[in-house]
């Protein structure tokens, strides 16, 4: 385990379902407390021409809007740069609160801008288990796009010059969360299968792990019958496939707090890491090719992959080097606590180097 | 509904599993700033003479405890009492953290004490939503015995001179819970039923009623899984099914944040007020007779009782005066919101106060 014990913080605060969005300012207000409080915003930029999203967002003058761009995941490079935006927008005052719009991207953004708002430095040197010293900006997350569970979850994952590691401690999780399925609504089948996979991936993980405890078992199950239901029942409407969907992301989020996430994520950070592949997209090439790993959880992947009639990229390591698969082996090697969990404390007896490369070669 | 719209708070932090017990000196420390710093404890009595878990509690000289008996479910007068004598402890200093180790009985005593160490008056004046004005005292939980969902409940139910209502607001929820399987191990059968039906009962009111969102329904859905686990499953090791019950309470308790309860509970308030039954057996008592209002539900109530071997008294109501019963039926009326849930907005047409007394007469 990679706790010997822990007191696991939740998530501060839910406002859950449709038209919740629309009390966004309720949220802000409460939170400041003088005439100059301004917030910052951290999201998706496919927002950006999104009138009818963006018009229901509370904006004031003095507020600083950082619109992010989703070709990448979250770096910490750019968390140092944004936190030094939002630090030169006002002279070095703090924002009262900070806002993430958008996926798992945008959410990390503003979970880990929090954080470097309120501890010097570069982000790269807190990738790792409570390294953060200092509690960060109230921090709301508003996800329009469900199954990462970066809403709830205690890591903001970052791609730094040597690693993909989140930054993890008790502050990394939001102080409030607005769900609110109707933001959901515009997010094409590709990408909503592909994020919806993460939540599913993680209960396959988790499920499966050594790490499971009853709390997590719980979550995960429940979690894993919603993500099934939301991929497979064809009689559920849109907004309620997505209101699901949103549960199921939470829970399974929340199961991953009491377990751990396994094979298919390590991997995919190693392929992450050195490619740029997408999270969810990433974990659905990888997952791909770990029958063996998981057969139950696999069979059920593909069934739910034909229902949805999405492809998944085959060949993107086609014209890697073997320097880059190495690449990708150790970043993906140093992993323990996910190697741990898939196999337990003798996982190098599991597991080699050149399983792993195999593979990503067939990716 | 209650709330047009509402960011409902989490517990704040769990601790889960066989000996986190052990750890409650840490999480104290956490909390402590100043060498005085002392910690208030609400203690279910039962304790007092069990010496392998009193010694592992770390009390210190400076430190006060306070005995509860279960007797009586917590009343507004002793939530005064006890909180005069915690300020008159040390001449008006708070307690660093106040610890709630029990049932509901002491967990409600510890979240109602911990807020009116901060809010003057009688405490009867805080029964009711949003009453209370000022957090409280940073409030440990320790459930000893699973099913009543108060170790992570907005809600601190109290007997005041007039009504039984709680405390109801984002303050009254625990700051941290403690979850330690291994505390529940010298319950009584019966008891344990009558708490566990408490959970059961949860479940069965926000997923029939009309007040239910797909987060709601989700966690009732799996804490009534884990329930009936619990009482059915004939294979589970009694510290599984003690863990399981746990997670139970958890998601029970989890339900009726974003749902309501119902019917059984509008009575069994009633009842408990004029009569002082207790909460967990008060429930069975009520539910005994609503096969009417929860044919599926009572159907599988019949089953673990039968299964447990647990008889539910009856024939408390035999010697009510129509001057009690009356009071009982008045209670019951004034809670508008489980008849809500339970009918809907136009509940007045669904049933009569005849109804209700005559379901007490039956008890």
């Amino acid at each position: 385990m990679l706790y010997d014990f822990r007191s696991f913080v939740n998530p501060g605060a839910y406002a859950f379902g449709v038209g919740s969005f629309n009390h966004l300012g309720e949220l802000l207000d409460r939170q400041k407390n003088k005439k100059d409080d301004f917030v910052a915003y951290i999201i998706d930029d496919y927002f950006k021409d999104k009138e009818n999203v963006t018009s229901r967002i509370p904006f004031k003058d003095n507020d600083i809007v950082i619109w992010i761009s989703t070709d990448y995941e979250p770096k910490t490079e750019l968390v140092n740069q944004y936190r030094d935006d939002i630090l030169n927008h006002k002279q070095g005052q703090l924002p009262a609160v900070i806002v993430g719009m958008g996926g798992g991207i945008a959410m990390d953004y503003s979970k880990s801008i929090g954080l470097m708002l309120t501890n010097p430095g570069d982000s790269a040197d807190y990738q790792g288990l409570d390294l953060i010293k200092n509690p960060g900006v109230y921090n709301i997350c508003i996800p329009t796009v469900s199954g990462t569970g970066a809403e709830v979850s205690m890591t903001a994952v970052l791609s730094g010059p040597e690693k993909k590691l989140g930054i993890k401690c008790d502050w990394t999780i939001p102080n409030e969360i607005i769900f609110d399925p109707e933001l959901l609504a515009t997010v094409p089948d590709n990408i909503r299968f592909f994020v919806g996979m993460d939540c599913y991936i993680h209960n396959v993980e988790s499920l499966t792990g050594t790490w499971i405890s009853e709390m997590g078992r719980a979550f995960a199950e429940k979690s894993q019958e919603l993500c099934i239901d939301v991929f497979t029942n064809e009689n559920l409407k849109r907004i309620e496939a997505d209101e699901r969907m949103m549960v199921a992301s939470i829970m399974g989020g929340n199961s991953i707090t009491y377990a751990q996430v396994g094979v298919c994520h390590a991997l995919s950070y190693g392929l992450s890491h050195v490619l740029g592949v997408h999270h969810g997209v990433g974990n659905c090439i990888v997952f791909n090719q770990l029958e063996k790993y998981y057969p139950d959880g696999y069979k059920v992947f593909k069934e739910m992959q034909q229902k949805q009639n999405v492809e998944i990229p085959s060949g993107i390591t086609a014209n890697c080097t073997e320097e880059q698969f190495d690449h990708m082996v150790e970043v993906s090697w140093a992993l323990e606590h996910m190697w741990d969990n898939a196999f337990g404390h003798d996982w190098r007896n599991s597991i080699t180097k050149e399983e792993i490369k195999a593979l990503f070669k067939k990716m």
